[in-house]
């Protein structure tokens, strides 16, 4: 079966990486490969329910050094629909407590040999020092308020799923986008696929720098709303801010929830986003959150065929490399 | 193997429940049916110790808002024997710090193609909410003070193991019957199957109440003590009392352990339960916890045969289901 | 595959022992079963990057009572290697805070048909009292201050890959030998092979007491170094340590720490390990961590061997004393 699955599945050779670290850095090309990769893998599966063991006999890891519940699930299930034993790592466990460096925990469980090793912590570039010093393969499973590319990668995938092409669509990011590592990240992915990108939300957590990239900003959500073909309505991150970026919770929903009323004023055929977890009242209202614009766990189930095809090329490529290096035949096919 | 496993299995006509959220709903017929299923798995299974693949790729989810060692890990096992695959949620890695609702977070939890999710919660009803939200099946490992089905089930399961046949049998139960979801679940279970049920305990944590339902109450073990076939000794759970409801611990003990001077005074065969973790020297002392009348550990590994039984049933259920509603072959047999 | 597998690799006769408690204990023969088991494996397995399902069919159980990362991870990972199924219990989770005793804890997982125990535990000998209670195996993954066998078999088996043989061989522990159980478990295996032992450091963490065990005891690693062909550093325990065993850890490192002019005055082909994890600057510098006499990442990667080597030696020896016990077939082959 492991056979048929790789006959099945060629590793791309428009995919070279070794490591998945942002989407800034990639081509348009790689960001393809990474999006049909994930559907095909979609398709193929039953829609992730089923199991295509091409990863079988390999070890993913998860490095968390902040909290997470549903992306480290989902790389774990990920890692598990593909075959891949999976070892997790949470940093209240870790050596990190008794003097070890981050790189030593990350070498020494490297000497473990994993494969893969899935990465989330609290400073930006963490994961991008991470693969300058191991040879195993990296995935940034987000790095503080830098990226978090396979956030952004399932939320192009569900517009892509839902529309058919993401190109010349005007897609909005609402809220906190100066804390957001998924809002950086779906900029620079909407971007290179062609998207109008604006960002909307306070002054205090917009920056106009970002027009700098081709990106429209905007204060006020109901002056673009009309616009609009996706909202992708960020979580206001109270963990991540030190200072008060606006005065009251409710003034914030007032100005930017999306409700029932504002949904009168959008698009037939808005979609309505979110990374999740939501907080209902506060970003979203209930009725728009389980309406029928709402694609909010079609992104989650979305997450892990975009997760599986991650592991899946970087894993592909670094056994590449190895083999190049070798100058003989893979270690295990 | 996944295939002869199926047929050797057939899944029973007379269950078709998506859930397993109390035992107080089921009839007669749909506990017999989880009770031979559980004894046949630990028949076809060496007693639970070889794997039968019935739910091969398939995931299962413990979603669990209170601590727990051995549930979640006994149906993690039974996962396990069964060859799928689990995820572990618990309530401090989780997102409803966050602000997320306990709705939303099992939703998320579903949408990455959870087919059971197995669930804990302080508060009563709590499964039966989550299943009124979810296409999965849902199993209630102990929600509050009301239920803990699998628990009940492995209990009654030692008893009928042991003697052949639940009816007839005096069963006492004896303790915090205020406070235990595990007496709850027995009560509703022994009653259907035709046992005498006695709750025994000090009366400010034993309801006059349960009379109405064909129970006995007691006030005093050693009144009761020379009728009782089974003794199912429940542990004083202090950390869900926010008063005192008895003088000392000694005095609990004095009146309501099970030590060698009752047992001299009980029936010959009287059998000794208890659902752990035991306080050794408050309601069980060990010579009788560690003697030959004890089944206290046979409770465990059938615990295993029990959950095995009950996530088996409602995929089976949830799979015909699904069938039945995209009128065509299911999406995994 | 399974019958193959076990075709390729007998259990030894050479090996009767149902559990690995410590080094102090076995005999030479035992000693070198572990460590060839070791090697065959890492080979059989490309470096432990393979599968070989010997024990399919068969649940690992980690009980730690304390954290860890790298010692759970490794006995995680060796147990999937070996198509073994895991589960973790953790003290914080466990029901110990229930009132249960550790002994009630560890029979309820056995009863839950866990093959293999793997312990670690605070107290000295507590793996040992485990293994009088239940009839799976044990192993001691570090009790206290007291033994860590698969560590000791570690340091042994990088020893004897890099050098061929341990007998005639210099080694020097330096550092916390009073706190280190590592330390105890290298000087007896080291001892029974033949090497030469010393233990140096301050003398506040080094006591005379060794020498009746025909180990040499140094104060000054200056005086030793030249003879030195091995040095294992330990690490300063700070957690252990009640009171102050030396003036600074400034003082410390300039009398003790390894560095780039202790490696110029030491054998041009020295040995430099560390069981980790590492404290850079305290008892060892950057340059020589990562240097070319540095087996430290080695020592990880073996860990993994002799891992899979124990469980898989104490879960074949289980079976055949079952076997006889039920003067039958055993349970399964």
């Amino acid at each position: 079966m492991s056979r048929d699955s790789a006959e099945f599945m060629p590793h791309p050779d428009t995919w070279t990486r070794r490591d998945l670290l942002d989407l800034e850095s990639l081509t348009l090309d790689e960001l393809t490969t990474l999006l049909d990769t994930a559907f095909a893998f979609k398709q193929a599966t039953d829609g992730c329910r089923r199991k295509l063991p091409l990863l079988e006999g390999k070890t993913t890891s998860n490095l968390f050094f902040e909290n997470s519940t549903r992306t480290r699930t989902s790389f774990g299930l990920a890692a598990k629909r593909l075959g891949a034993d999976t070892v997790d790592f949470t940093a209240s466990s870790s050596s990190l407590s008794k003097g070890e460096t981050f790189i030593d925990t990350a070498k020494n469980i490297e000497a473990m040999n994993v494969d893969v090793m899935v990465m989330r912590h609290h400073t930006p570039g963490a994961p991008h020092l991470l693969a300058d010093h191991v040879d195993c393969a990296v995935v940034n499973a987000g790095d503080g308020t830098h990226e978090h590319p396979t956030q952004g990668l399932l939320d192009i995938m569900t517009i892509r799923e839902t529309r058919g092409e993401v190109r010349g669509l005007t897609v909005a990011l609402v809220g906190d986008i100066a804390h957001s590592r998924t809002a950086r990240s779906n900029i620079w992915g909407l971007r290179k696929l062609g998207a109008h990108v604006i960002v909307c939300g306070p002054s205090t957590l917009v920056s106009r720098g970002w027009e700098e990239f081709g990106v429209e900003v905007a204060y006020s959500l109901d002056s673009i709303l009309p616009r609009c073909d996706v909202l992708n309505l960020l979580r206001i991150q109270f963990e991540r801010q030190y200072t008060r970026p606006f005065p009251s919770v409710r003034e914030y929903a007032l100005l930017y929830a999306m409700n029932a009323d504002r949904m009168a004023r959008a698009k037939k055929d808005i979609l309505i986003m979110a990374p999740g977890p939501i907080n209902r009242g506060v970003e979203i209202t209930p009725d728009v959150a389980d309406g029928p614009h709402s694609v909010i766990l079609n992104q989650v189930t979305n997450g892990l065929a975009v997760r599986m095809a991650a592991l899946w090329l970087v894993a592909g490529a670094r056994d590449k490399l190895r083999q190049s290096i070798c100058r003989g035949p893979a270690a295990h096919g």
